[in-house]
């Protein structure tokens, strides 16, 4: 089994330097500089590209031509791309995989251009796929207007201590999840599979993309003290709905924002110390982690559409999401 | 003759009135607000549809399928709506068609994202035509590409006084004309005409499109005096590159910006007449409207491909480009 673990991971490294390389390589004019620098500079960046990665092995699994599989995977990373760049403008974002964002290395100008040309990218890569082209098109764009809805539940929830549980499920769905879902849908489309079938694909995608947001929710708190040393403030201080927070707000909402009140005054490292023991004296931690679980559950049961030799695969993929670290 | 041109308005008024209310029922959700309603603000200002226009006097021309019309002329009109949005960031410009731009109503964060929303909105538009989908997918989305190479030129063009009469055609034919080309274009495409053909409909846009930026320069300081006031400043005090300053610097650039200098710290009224005084001694003007007349030429001579008993509607079309008034 150890041996089946480590052939996994170097899949996952060489699918993706194989997906890097495409990144660098996609076909750009070097001018105008204005417009192809920055949009170089961000595609070369270290990303996780966890989305390009679950659209090659659903792709794979399924048979799916190898060029479009490809292009299907280019056209998600480039998505995810731009609407990283436009968010972390929105958000002040100064960071992002370990780099200056656009927006503070060049200016924002510079980083609504350059993420609007990221997303024309991403239109040319996806048209080129040639198995059901348009539904593929049609998917990728319904994608889009519903992450865009999702960012804009996630400015419009800032600060607003009346969003529920249920808002904060429609939030990610929209933010995050569909994305994921929209890797596994366009992977069953550029294979040829049923509409049923890529339903189901879609909606594995959808469960393992709310436990990837609300995974990534605790990691802004309780992963590496180093790391969260530097990020806590980002998503917290800005008054995101989180897991946590609505969590907390749910438990007690009175003790929970007189606690926080104290807590942001501190400095950082005390202030995640005291956050987190917090969160775990009221069980909230593991309410969260339980999501997660639950939702990393309901993926794999959507996986009887991948034939049985490739879905340990997929399991193995879904493993990376629940013990990921940041 | 001015009972034909009492038609053509007539049928331009009635054209616009159809696009803005195909423009006001887009199928769109009201939830979340936060992106939907500045969507929807944007969509039913009081644009002048010129693009939308011209997509139907062609393809009426050429036989298009009504549908695909109603279709191709929205998608065009969209992607503008969302180029506009972006670029009254970037310029900093509050008023648009008569109204507060988005970022000055609500928040640059919530322009971003309108803005890419009308893009993506524009994306599943253009993919519910049904003749040459593909192309005319492709071809919407290269012609996308252009334009913000376009708009990159224009902010990398900024307070830049080397640059020629050669680069400032390259950047209104990409930030501008290309658009224009698609209208005509698309319009081919869709009525399924020749490449060549639709080559040459686009070469007949890209002509009016020059005129047409050439044209608009020019009313930003030969417009009605009014209009004229409030704006000037916007584009000139900017930096921008127009046909006038790039002519003003190649016939004689130092002579020039010490003119301009002075003009600046006018009183607005002052400033337009001193600068009109300048540009009409020195016949810059006047090679400024040689321009726009040689493309609104070059552009008619293109028009063979449009069918005998149609080709007086395209050159009344461009009779508008020719003698707009802001």
């Amino acid at each position: 089994l150890n041996q089946d673990a480590d052939l996994f991971s170097d899949q996952i490294k060489s699918l993706r330097a194989e997906i890097d390389g495409a990144l660098s390589t996609i076909d750009l004019p070097s001018r105008p500089e204005y417009l192809y620098t920055p949009i170089r500079y961000t595609l070369l960046g270290r990303g996780k590209r966890l989305r390009a990665i679950l659209v090659h092995l659903i792709g794979e699994a399924l048979g799916a031509d190898r060029e479009d599989l490809i292009n299907a995977a280019l056209a998600v990373e480039l998505l995810h791309s731009f609407t990283l760049v436009h968010d972390d403008i929105m958000d002040q974002d100064n960071i992002r995989h370990g780099q200056d964002t656009i927006h503070e290395k060049w200016d924002e100008s510079t980083a609504i251009l350059s993420g609007d040309g990221i997303y024309v990218v991403s239109q040319l890569v996806i048209s080129k796929i040639k198995t059901k082209t348009l539904s593929a098109i049609k998917a990728f764009n319904k994608a889009a207007l519903i992450v865009c809805e999702g960012q804009a539940y996630d400015k419009a929830f800032e600060n607003n201590y009346d969003i529920s549980l249920s808002d904060y499920f429609l939030m990610i769905e929209k933010k995050t999840a569909w994305l994921i879902g929209l890797c596994a849908e366009l992977s069953g489309i550029i294979s040829d599979q049923t509409e049923e079938t890529n339903i189901q694909l879609r909606s594995f995608g959808l469960s393992l993309g709310r436990a990837f947001q609300i995974q990534d929710d605790i990691l802004e708190v309780y992963g590496d003290v180093e790391t969260v040393g530097k990020s806590l403030g980002s998503d917290l201080i800005s008054g995101k709905q989180t897991i946590l927070t609505v969590l907390a707000r749910e438990e007690n909402q009175e003790e929970w924002l007189s606690s926080w009140k104290n807590i942001k005054k501190m400095e950082t490292q005390t202030a995640i110390l005291r956050l987190r023991d917090y969160l775990n004296r009221k069980n909230i931690i593991e309410k969260a982690y339980k999501y997660v679980e639950e939702y990393v559950d309901k993926a794999r049961d959507k996986l009887e559409v991948i034939p049985l030799r490739h879905r340990d695969k997929l399991k193995q993929f879904t493993n990376i999401i629940l013990k990921r670290v940041k």
